[in-house]
């Protein structure tokens, strides 16, 4: 899980940041291009572009295009919803990997934590994916060419391996053939209500801690020669964001319900930030704050990414026969 | 996890109940007696003695006897902590149940949900428990007697099971003759620096949702017929009592930084706790906060628990000779 | 998992039963009718009928009926014939609940050890029911008494309670009215190739240990008072059994590729059944024979069991709409 | 697990090849030096040294030293003799690691399929090991260059990475410095009494199919520019062994038992191995023989390994130090 801070309250995800500009500017940023659709009823699309270095600052995000598929289909386990929502992600990976060469190998990590639920989006679906890299030469010759070669890995996280995830991957891509990386992450968000309702594709890769003096390296198609499609959910919001929001909302009840609070509006945002950085931080440290029932959501978002993904990679195949030929 | 709320925010714990009590007038409640000591270094223990039924209404917490023994071991996986931790749990549960007959049969009950982590205290001790009752007559005839009958089990949560944990534990006794009980759950507290840093003994048994218009069964002596002693360890806030108390501290920063802020004082707690209430419940829902690594700490937690009530019930014995009979 | 014995081999399914009668006799039992069909291509149904007294000796199976439904699916991952075997499952179940009330309430009961993989079905599948008894009164009034009340529990195992499943099932009908039971539990199985191919359903509940001076107590409508019907799968096969077969293998080898080996035929079932008993069982112990990969087999039958039990249970009811109901 | 063949049966422990061949010679078998003691009441040591390419042939395991550490406190859960386990480990672990610089950084890789119980030793020492590659910077100035680094990884398997875990590692030593790779994985004995009684060390690596027409590439020296020290405890013995060995015992017992049966003695091993493979391999197929509480011996056998990794490695600090300076 990486993060970036916004005032006091961090997000991964470029809708939050571009929300986050609008609501004091009333506009899209400039330099950035924004685009919606429904895919399905209940399954929402928003493009993002980010264009030039300038509005890249602004919005705390590389320049690039985000992706972000919302549907409250997790967290209600729809499955009717929940298949729409993997064909839309799907469609979307589909075309961001468009880009590059169609027959080159792909390499799917899973970045995070398989044992700290928030944390293992990627193992999980990682572990639920049809990976063909080792069964090339089993395909049967009509067939040869058609069969799309998948691995993946799930490289665990620093804390338990001592080793960068950019590490271990550089060094696979060191040893074995791959046309591009799609990386799994789980992500934190800066809203409640974006938790397991919103899937974000990227090309930009995954930047850990951009822009709060972290240096751990990034994993983009600079640091590692080809394409990086970034791909996460949120499933948790710090608890500092959650105490920082209150506050704001407090503050706004009050001012609008009596003119005697006027005052409250006149300290600046940066210095109330602050404020409850100093205040807060102590009493609710690195706490997050996620669904109770999060292990159940976790499976079923899982799910859902794992079978958009395997259905963008082998578009022209199904699950059985690829199956059948690994048993 | 049952619950109960205290002004806007919920709390299980007794300590936490007096302590609110405490800010508010300086002094321990009328009809509360607290006594605290050191049991080792690092872990603390205090009683709190609810005595009448208007301290019991004052508090929210029914007349009794609660422990609380406090500790960052389980949070810092400082084992020698832990192990006194255990020893500490080990003689407060033996003076609790030496309130019964001591060769009673003893039924431990682990409350909550196995597969939803923050909420799986109960199930992972009882898996970890030296069960007894079906042993009894193996026991070598010269040690007959010694070894305490002790039976156990996860009863499961109302959302999966369709049956209250109360119905269950009554038609277990209805079969089986026990003692006393002994129920374990993960609990909510108010602070976050509680969460898995204090266990929680009581001799008032369960009591879900008291105070908040929740009719679910209590698990006490009043409705099982034996004894109950309930064990927790908070394993969650609540988002809401998080949001709560972040408005709560900045309001008193400001008001002791400028005394043009000295109006927010005048907002009575009540008023301010259903302004919270209506402007953040939207905002934070049903949502929990906890350690993001609460997969490891949990995993702790159970061990200690578990180690704790195994040396208070199986006094005489160790557990490699209760394990070389069982095998 | 219960078991029983078959000269020296140990089988819980009657259909491997009346094939072992079959192979001495070239005939169907008497006292025993036998049907075959199929549900769907790939789905193969067998009724084994044991009508006397007299037979069930001969079987070792009570008189009742016992229901085998037979797919390559579980093992080879087939979505599509896992679909059709759910579907097959949910329709012989209900007729077997249908000789009781159609409205009576249902309690579902996953017998087995959730912390041993191949023990697990039962927890398993309890895990994934649609469980009702405890939203009846949230159901909208025209629908009211459609939807089937279910409640469903995982007693767990003897060892780790220390309370018999019996009692624990005893002790819930003495609270909550119950008007069917179906007992959910992983099977031990003669042949390898059995395992996770079998479903076998049967209205003459559990008898753990019948026939092998076993005392724990039968849960059958004999002892609970309610139809009893339980649903297993076949998950080992003792490794006693595989020892065993593999000697009787070679023998009618040798004895078919040499007149001089002729002479081992005269050693008699029983008299080699204890030869092998005395000098096998040292070597091989307890062990069990599984599949290597049992963790994700039992995965994808209990969601074969838990889909078909749903459909029967449910069957005027989508998924979805009673999930909706239950957030 | 990787796997070999003596006969028709499979082991990875070079000290059953060596009974295999005691067996047919009555002496430790040429150019093989074997010696054993014991290093605690209960743990049994014994160093078998493969001295020339002849023995290697004969043995079907690499030219090297193979220590076998042998204990039932695994299976016994006896704590007192695990913790004798794991200092036993540690300081056979020390003395193969002494052989190369002592401050180099050590790469641990945990070989095997976390998500199928008898494969997870591997995954299951890794998450538990002390880790410290990455906290190098924070430690103490006058510490400095005593906390040995540390990093590890679980690479998973081909059937769900595609990729071999020989390539990964050598990626990852393409990255990172690294002194010396220690390797653990589950292995597959021949004999049932070996399970999760045996831990296996040897400086010779992993041979994955040595012997058996498997191409899969080795994990060891030569392949990898540093040492690799391999540990392993059997967790399965494959099905057709225990098949095999049946028949050889029943054998064995009638031709002991009646003159009649000599002529079974005149079978040559070869001969029967032979007949035996073809009529049970059919029947037993590819499953493996497990202790039915697998789950919860492996989860003690991974916390007896760790600990005597840990121990080996950090010989000179305690665990708590370390993990207050990575809190």
């Amino acid at each position: 899980m990486s993060r970036r801070t916004i005032g006091s309250v961090r997000t991964d995800l470029a809708i939050e940041a571009v929300e986050e500009l609008q609501t004091q500017t009333d506009q899209v940023p400039p330099g950035v291009l924004m685009d919606q659709y429904q895919s399905f009823p209940g399954v929402h699309v928003t493009h993002v572009d980010v264009l030039d270095e300038s509005a890249a600052q602004n919005m705390g995000k590389p320049i690039g295009t985000y992706i972000t598929i919302e549907s409250q289909a997790l967290k209600k386990r729809n499955r009717t919803v929940q298949d729409r929502l993997s064909e839309t992600l799907s469609s979307c990976l589909q075309k961001m990997l468009g880009k590059g060469s169609n027959d080159a190998p792909i390499l799917v990590v899973g970045l995070g934590n398989e044992n700290a639920t928030p944390d293992a989006l990627g193992p999980r679906v990682v572990n639920l994916l049809l990976v063909t890299r080792h069964i090339q030469e089993f395909v049967p010759e009509d067939l040869a060419g058609k069969l799309r070669s998948v691995a993946a890995i799930s490289p665990g996280v620093l804390g338990t391996t001592g080793i960068e995830s950019e590490e271990i991957i550089q060094g696979i891509l060191s040893q074995i053939e791959v046309g591009a990386v799609v990386a799994i992450d789980a992500l934190a968000a800066r809203e409640v209500n974006r938790l397991f309702t919103t899937i974000q594709l990227t090309d930009t890769g995954i930047h850990p801690g951009a822009g709060v003096g972290n240096n751990r390296p990034p994993i983009d198609e600079k640091t590692l020669g080809v394409p990086v499609i970034a791909l996460g959910i949120p499933s948790v919001v710090h608890a500092m964001t959650i105490a920082s929001q209150s506050v704001g909302i407090l503050i706004d009840k009050l001012r609008s319900s009596d003119p005697a609070y006027a005052q409250l509006g006149e300290l600046g945002a940066a210095e109330r930030g602050q404020m409850i950085q100093d205040a807060l931080s102590p009493v609710v440290g690195d706490m997050v704050v996620t669904p109770k029932e999060i292990d159940l959501i976790m499976r079923e978002a899982a799910q859902v990414v794992a079978k958009g993904i395997n259905s963008a990679i082998h578009a022209d195949w199904d699950e059985e026969s690829i199956a059948e030929m690994m048993a």
